[in-house]
Parts: C-alpha cells; structure tokens; sequence
C-alpha cells in the first residue's frame, strides 16, 4: 500500500465499538491504514509523525480492551494521542490537524469526551492518573485508569513524584512505560540507561520471546482459548519476580508498582492478552513495552529527531523544504556557540531540547561544556546556580512555556542569591499550531515581580545577537530574554555584536500625536500603524522598549508626556504583561497619557496559525490604528 | 550540664581550624555545648531545633574533614544549618537568629563566605551540588562537594531529576542521605519505606554495629593508626555490593551512585573515618546516616513534630505559650472539614504540613480523603486535577512561597483545562522571621496572569470562612485564596458561613477626597490611615475589595471618579501585584485618578517581626497617610 491509495474521508471505524467489533486478524490491516493515512495526511499538515507511527498497535490493543471515555486513557505530553483520535470518531479530521478550528495537535477535553485528560507538557500523567484512580475509589466504581508515558518522561520529577505515592494511594492503575529511547532528542540521564539494562538483560529479554511464542500457539488453537487461560498463564510468562530470580526485581517493584515487560510494543496479539490480564489485578502495575518512533515509515526511522515533530514534508523522500533564512534559535545556537569560543565560563543548558533549541551547535563543537539534563526544568535551573556558584556562566535555553515548571528556582535559588543565570526564552510568545498548551504568553507575567531579575526582548535578528552579547558580558545577577518561535524580520546580525546599556530602550521616530512602543516582534506591526497613522496626518512617536525589566521610563515619560495617546503592543497576555508595567509606571511618574494596550486576551489562546490568531484577537495594525484613533476621539 | 551554664557569648571554637585543632576525645564534649548553646538559646529566640539537633555530630565530622570554604557544603532546605554556623564564626552570634539584623533562620550566600548556597525550599540541593561539582571539573580544581540532604527531600521532583543527570556529570560528589524519618511531619510515600527497609535490613543493619566495633578497636589501638587504615578497611565494612550480595545493591547504585550505609549519624569517629574514606573515591557517592531528629532533648524527642520549628519555648518543660485566638491555619483545618462532612466531593491534600496548614484536623476526622503526598508541590497539583477530573472538589493547601513550584501545573494542567481546584495559600504575605525563602510576596504576580484564575484574601477571620465557603460552592475552574501566617484581627466567623459574589467587593465606607483599598490584612491598617486622614478634615472612603480577580471595577471606578487620590495597601510585592491591577482597570476604564500604592518593594524583603519590616518598607498607617497627603499637593 502506498500513501496515495489512502482514502481519509471513508474511516474504516468511527469509534472504539467497530474497533471491537473487528476479528482479532483484521487489525493489523488496521494498523497499516492508520500508519499510511497519518504519512499522507502529516505530509500536508505538519505534526508528531514519529510518535504515533510508533504507538499504532499500543493505542489498538487499549481500545480493544477498554473502554473510554468510561476508562480513562492519560497521554503523557499527548502529542501520540492522533491515533487515539482516528479511534474514537477524529478520523475524519484527521487532516484538520493543528490547523485553526480543526484538531488540536495534543489532546483536549473539549475536543471529545475520550479526552479524559489534556497535555502538552511532559511529566504530568502519572500524577494526574493516579489522582483519577484514586477518585475512582473513592466514588467506589469500577473503571479503569491507564496511563501512557514515554520513557523521557520518567526524567521528569513529577513523575517520580506521583510514583512515590501510587502504592498508598490506589491498587488499581495500569502505568505503560512507553520506551522508544527517544524523548525529541536522544535521551539521556541514569533513569535512559536504566531502562536499556532492563530491555537488553537476557533475563528480560528471554520473557518477550516466551511470551510471543506462546501467543502464537495460542492463537494456532483459536482465539477463544487465549481469553481463558490467560490469566494462569500469564502470570507465569510475565511476571518478574519469581522465585530465585532476584535480579529481576526493578526500581518500581521497590516503589510497590509491579512491573511487567518489557514486551514487543508492536505485537498486537501479545499486548491485547496483556491488558486482559492487567486489567484484573489487583495492585498497581507497570507495563514495559518496547516501540520504534516512526515504524513503518522509512524517513521517520532513518531520523526520528527530525520527524518527531514537524512541518510539511515529501511523503516519498521525507524532505522538507528548508528556510533561506536562520531562525531565532539557529541564531541563538550559533552566537552562544561563538561567544563561548572566546569566553571559557560559558555553558551550555537544555532540557532534551538540542535541537529545538538550536543548541545542537554548541554539543558538537564545545560538547565539554554543553549539558542536557533531560525533561528537567527545575534540575536544569538548579543545576545553572551550583555552576554560577562555581564562577561559570550558564545559558539556560528553555522555551517560554516550559520554564514555567522552574519559576521556583528562579525566584528561591536564582534571584534571591543573586546568580548569574542567563534564561533564555525561546518561543516567547505565541507558538502557533500547538496551542495553548505551548503558547509562551505569560513569562512577563510571572517574572516582572522578581526582584532584580533583567528581561528583555529584541526587535530583530541583529539586536538579538547584541543582547545575547550583553547577557554574556552581565555578571550581577539572573538575566532573561525571550525570542519567538520560527523567522524574525529577516536582519542579518553584523559582524560584531555590540554591548546595550541595561534599561535603556531605542527611540525610532519622534512624534507629537501618539506614541507607539512595541516590544520585540511587534516593533514591525507597529511601524506599518504609525505609517497609517501618519496617513491621516498624525505626528507617531515609536519606541522599542528593548527592557521589560528594568523599563526605560526616562525615554517613555519623555514622549508620554507630549502625546496624547501612547500604545503598547505586545506578544503577551495584557494581564500583567508589558503594558501593565508601563501603564503602572506613568502612573508613577505622575504622567495622565492614556494608554491603550495591545496583545493577547485573559483568556487561553487556540491553535492556528500565528496570522490568523493575531487577527482574530486584534494584533495587527488596522485594531491598533482604530484602538489609538478611538481613543484620540 | 544544664542549659543555665552554658555561657553562650564564649565560643569554645570561633572557625572550622579550632575544630581540626582540638583532641579527637574532646569533640564529644564540644557536641554536648553545642546542643545546650541550641536549647538554651532558642527557647528564646525560637527555631528550628530539633532538625539542628539531629546534625551536630554530622557537621562537626564534615567541618573536620572538609575545608569551607574551598570545599563546599549545600544544605538542604537548610534550615539544619544552625550548627554549620556555629563552626563558621557565628556562634557568638546564635542568640540573633530569626531576629531583625540578626543571623537569618537559613543559610545566605550574603552572611558567609562558608554559606555556598542558601535555601528554604527543600529539595534543592542535589542539583546545586551537581552544578558545584560539575563546575569545580570543568575548572580542574580538586575541592570537594558535599550536600546534605533530609530522607524528606527525597520525596521532591528535582531531587530526582538530579539523581538522573549525577553520574553522566561527575565522579566526585558526596550526597549524604540523613536520614531522621522526619520531613515536618512523618514522611509518606514509597521511598520513606524504602529506607526504612534498607535501615532495618539485617544484611545493613549489620554493617552499622560491626562498623562501629571496629571504630572501637581502632580508637583503642590510637587513633593515628585509624588514618592509615581507614582505606582499606572501611571498603570491605561499608560498601554494600561485595559479591553475592545482591539484595544490597540499592536504587541509589542502579543510577550509578555508589550507596554506603546505613551508618550511626551520631557515633562522631565513625562520621569521621566514613568521610575521610568517601573523599578519596573516584565516583560519586550517597552515605545514609541516621539521625534522631531532636538527640539529647527530651521535649524534642518526644514531639519532634512541634520541635521541627517553633518560637519561645520553656528550656525545662518544653511548653510553648499558647494563643488564645486561633490563627488562621486552625480556622481553614476546621472549616474545611466541616464542609467536608456536608459534602462527600472534598477532598483535601498537603505535601508534608498536616500541621503547619492546620488540616491536621482534616486527617484525624476524615482520614479516607486527606492525602499527604509528601514535599512533592507539582505532584500535589496533579493528583489534585486527576481527582477534579473524577469529580471529586481538590481543597490544595500549600504554603504561597511553596505554590511557586506548581505554577506550571496550574496554569497547564489546572487554568487550561478548567479543572474545580480550590488552591489554598496559606502564609500569603510577609513570613516574617523565617527571611526572604518564605515570604509570600509573589502570588498575585505568577497567578494573575493566568485566564480564567479566581484568586481573593480576606480581611479577618469571619471573611475568611465565607471564601473557603464560597469556594467549597463554586465549580466553574480554579478558584485560590491568600491568607497570612498566624492570627488575624480576631473576628469570630459567624455559625453559618454565607456565600459571597464572586468579583463582588465591599464598600466600608463612602468618602469624596480620597479613597483607600486595602487588600485582606492591609483593611486594618487602611482604617486606621483613615481616621487620622479625616482628623485632617478629609472626606475617607474604604474598600475592602475582597477579589484581586476578578476585580470590582465598577465599584472601584464609582469611587475613584469622585476623589482626588485612590490608595491601594496589598501584603504582596507592588511590581505586578494587586496595585498595579487597580491602576490597568482605571487606566483602562479611563478614569485619570492617580493611583498611589503601598506595598513591599521591588526587592528581597529581609528576615524579621512582620511590625519591625512593616515600618522599614512603608507598610504602615504614617507611611499611607504621608503618601496620600503628598500626592493630594
């Protein structure tokens, strides 16, 4: 079959029943409809091929055996949750993915009643799960709670967290460890090497083969026998902690989770047979299964970093069309790399995110002092302080949204003992097609309130560099920047970055009528409303504020006070954002211009593309020509 | 030797060397002057003292083995660093601590060059360390990294994400696992009991007695001779995994940390000689001593829970003056639970504070729905939407400086999702004497930012009761509510709590000049301000604005219009804090009114009395009405 014999407007099922309703033989003709139809159909709309080439027969053999939304299905980071959807009525909008108004790309419980539980972050599943398990004994019923997580997700703490506390909390939740040894990028840390000893001890390993053997000969003597004797045999193949056989007792048998595994995680039969006998123990219980990121898909196998998640791609070579320009973090990867040539205290940090960080330079030229620490935002910051301490000069690279999980430690380790931690944002701002869980909207918010803590963020490519460069060359204390996602306007840095004074922002043009200040990415919109503005024949002032913290109100009262309106624009939720601090300062400074304010609302943003959300939540220019003449009168 | 002969402003030791220097035999009398310098000193000052107690033989071996501050010593949560200090230089100092000016509670960077790293915040040490170690080999220095962490922080996230990331980073850091069974309250969760299980092991506990025979011997053979043979011996009596021993490979050794232990934290020469081994190994290391938290007080040994921390104390009884006003910890225990014997659907949680929260109350009367998850913020958070999710209604009690490590989950997991979790902040404002790691100044900051998020403080104990009521009954999202540490004004709730409005504030009083709004705890000092503004001759209103978001505006505008100045009073910091809300809403509203704010500042606030502070930063009754009066001209 190739992609293109597909047809994704007539879905062989259209809920888990005609799943169940399916002879055990038809599945694997399922499976392969599914792999074909996500290859054609992400080839158009981008998305997390990788992952859920490689969960097909997993996410089969848990609808074949459950039932949701009665069972409650957790998807660790839910980016493998398409083939959740394609089974419980999605597979129809299957190539609405990611795209406004159609699918989102993780899981949502608005978007269907299987969706017990969104993500998009890594790390939370475990914990929410074992919050429904316990739930469900409290409400005395009878469903099941199953969780699926990747193996990266086990470098999280929150999972460890929710591990310590399963065994006292509920003795039914079925946790499926997901181990395709791959987060986005390889991963990394004891809890990687762990899992491989396990998947490659002979002692393990041995179990899988029995196990499959035995499932053919079951099935040589009819399916109907398989359900009955299952639970005595079993037992006996998967169990590992028989007698005289020590060294197969795990971390999680210590935490008071029985484990089981690993099993072939493509093996439909032998995973099917599995959840029939896991369902009905009664303690809780970890489930190994070993899966391919990108099975069946040659490009996806051959590169599992770069189909983890992606844009449109050639279904028949797997290529994408590359950018001309570099983007943010391409940028941020190669300066960081450079200034750290020259200056041997810098280090390099992420959080599994090489790659998307743009870092993936820094590893292969200064691989001494690059560091990923795995899905570990606290650690990742707590680890930059004890170097800071040591006199070296981190550059933490977390994207916006997930440096969330380290506010903490910015706050307790960071600020406080006043460390040279240099956190930089990428994905500042809106992130597009992944929704809201990914949106990078409220670091303003929860950092402003910081004392002492320095954020800036650049108009352009160029004073980009510069202020990488004056973060290099900062030595007082925790300095942060944030960056969007993708292109900026397409300025080429120059030859050599130059220093920016701290808290001192860049007056554009001069102006008598209104003031505009746009931070970062918004400095473009805002040059098109002061030409419109100017049009009608206003006299636009523009500012690019360049600090958030501290805010240069010297320059900002100075043109306040003479216009009548000023304007904010900015990338970021207005509640406590940008604006909120300017406003907060004028009214400090004694200064009455209105200010009208322009940038995301109180209210969670959707998926889509980052044109047409702007439009619909009015960042452009024509809402910020009309808002500024509004208030003109 | 009774407290009353300790003469603490003569330190028999006054640095680290004094130590090295005195006879090996004196020590134990030297342990003896620090635990009755503590007892005698803190019944004054109040402290932390049964964790201090537990430590003193285990700081007394690190400082004569290791060299602060070339080598350095990370304490977790740090709050065990009393006699750390002592050794340091500071013991002549002690009688100050938690005290305005004097010694801070924790460890600071700023007070000692001995102090590497500060802390207040459990779990932080591990990483820090790494960072530490992994810095100290990037600069090819040889000094040591030793960190100290409680079995309780073992229960945290970002010690684990630590643990993973050790081995691939370094081969020289000494974690040492002191192990007290203790966090504030008794530890929960799996990895309590799985070192409860190593610690009465026979195969460990074994090595414990016949290590200290040996240390006997050796004593009685001279001690130089215990140097000398330390290395070979110490080998075959400490490490766990000689052959055929398999059952005492532990956790920590499957992460690539070489376990020893468990050993006596307080037989001093076998701390000594186990260090004196540990420095030389070439991988890194995890000793588990273990500790009685509170050793050689019996008050403290027979409550340590009330010893963990506490104020004044009688030395000989142990009794502590009790209030006779609840505070507000006791009134939200009780009103919790009482609503939960009406309504089934409560479910309350803690991460290790059944006392300091007061739910202790929760746990005794419905013990099948409190859930103590251990220091564990962002698995608490989870476990809280997971049982939303069943429909069950979450009361998440954590302390507002603690809260920090969950704002990612409440924002993606909780606000995203519009799970019903009722998050109760308990110490929301200034901690006081507990310093700058605990006070609550920065919740209006991180959370009004997100969509969607309720958040309120009320104004005495009687409002109070009427949130959590309100809450109890409100089921569209997240709802949080602030409240301050210790007693309130003294309002006696009424028998029948009554629902509030939700973003509904209330008008104290009406007034033409000037209008105060003070926010929760701030209402007492606006009144105040208010009768000495109208022995002035000024028209006072007052609002008691109940809802920081959403905020009353239309009652706020419908005052602010009519007077000449509006004056916000908020226990949060000004940057981004309630105030600053105030000034966006009239800014937006158009109302020109300026707007003067008191509050703390935008920097660390010191440790110290909350009245002391108050005055110092502005927080008062004279520093209000000044500002009023200024701004009127």
């Amino acid at each position: 079959m190739t992609p293109t014999n597909v047809d994704t407007s007539q879905p062989p099922i259209s809920c888990p029943a005609d799943l169940k309703a399916l002879p055990l033989e038809k599945l694997p003709e399922l499976a392969e409809q599914i792999r074909q139809t996500l290859i054609a159909t992400l080839a158009e709309t981008g998305g997390h091929l990788g992952p859920n080439l490689g969960v097909v027969e997993l996410t089969l053999a848990m609808h074949r055996v459950f039932d949701t939304p009665k069972d409650k299905f957790v998807f660790d980071v839910a980016h493998q949750g398409y083939v959740h959807k394609m089974i419980t009525g999605r597979w129809d909008k299957i190539h609405t993915i990611r795209q406004f108004h159609g699918l989102n790309g993780f899981l949502l419980r608005s978007e269907s009643e299987h969706d017990c539980y969104g993500a998009g972050h890594a790390g939370t599943s475990v914990g929410a799960a074992l919050g429904m398990a316990t739930g469900r004994d409290l409400k005395g019923s009878d469903d099941h709670v199953i969780c699926v997580a990747g193996d990266a997700a086990f470098t999280c703490g929150p999972v460890f967290e929710a591990l310590n506390n399963v065994a006292a909390h509920t003795k039914r939740l079925i946790i499926v460890l997901n181990d395709n040894e791959w987060s986005i990028d390889k991963n990394v840390g004891a809890i990687a090497g762990y899992f491989n000893a396990i998947a490659t001890n002979p002692g393990f390993a041995n179990l899988h083969e029995k196990a499959a053997k035995f499932v053919e000969f079951m099935l040589g003597g009819g399916v109907r026998k398989l359900a009955e004797r299952v639970e005595k045999t079993a037992k006996g193949l998967l169990l590992p902690q028989s007698e005289g056989a020590h060294n197969r007792s795990t971390m999680f048998d210590e935490f008071g989770i029985r484990y089981y595994g690993p099993i072939d995680g493509h093996n439909l039969p032998l995973l099917i047979q599995t959840f029939d006998f896991l369902k009905n123990q009664n303690e809780p219980v970890i489930l190994h299964v070993l899966t391919e990121k990108g099975r069946g898909y040659k490009p996806a196998l051959e590169d599992p970093l770069k189909f983890h998640g992606l844009g449109k791609y050639n279904v028949e070579t797997g290529e994408v069309a590359a950018s001309d320009k570099p983007t943010y973090s391409q940028i941020y990867g190669r300066s960081v790399t450079d200034f750290a040539k020259e200056d041997k205290s810098i280090v390099a940090i992420t959080g599994a995110m090489p790659g998307g960080t743009g870092l993936i330079v820094f590893k292969k030229e200064i691989p001494e002092r690059y560091f990923d620490v795995g899905i570990a935002e606290e650690h990742a910051a707590l680890f930059a302080c004890g170097l800071a301490v040591q006199g070296l000069r981190p550059f933490l690279t977390i994207y916006s949204t997930f440096m969330q999980r380290a506010i903490d430690m910015i706050i307790h380790d960071m600020a406080i003992q006043n460390l040279p931690v240099r956190l930089c944002m990428d994905r500042g701002g809106l992130s597009g097609d992944d929704g809201p869980t990914h949106h990078g909207l409220f670091d303003i918010s929860y950092l402003r309130g910081i004392p002492g803590l320095v954020h800036m963020q650049p108009k352009d490519e160029d004073e980009f560099v510069d202020m990488l460069w004056t973060m290099a060359n900062y030595d007082k204390g925790p300095i942060a920047i944030r960056y969007p996602r993708g292109n900026g306007p397409g300025v080429t840095p120059k030859q050599k970055p130059q220093l920016l004074e701290i808290g001192k922002g860049e007056l554009i043009a001069d102006g008598s009528d209104v003031a505009l200040i746009g931070l970062g990415e918004m400095v473009p919109i805002a040059q098109q409303a002061k030409k419109v503005l100017e049009e009608k024949g206003l006299s636009v002032a523009l500012i690019n504020p360049r600090w958030i913290k501290p805010l240069d109100g010297a320059l900002i009262d100075s043109i306040a006070k003479k216009v009548k309106v000023v304007c904010t624009l900015e990338d970021h939720v207005l509640m406590n954002g940008f604006g909120c601090g300017v406003i907060e300062h004028l009214n400090d400074a004694g200064v009455k211009t209105p200010v009208v304010r322009i940038g995301w609302p109180d209210e969670f943003v959707e998926h889509g593309s980052v044109g047409g959300l702007r439009k619909k939540h009015g960042l452009t220019v024509e809402n910020t020509v009309e808002k500024v003449l509004a208030k003109l009168g």
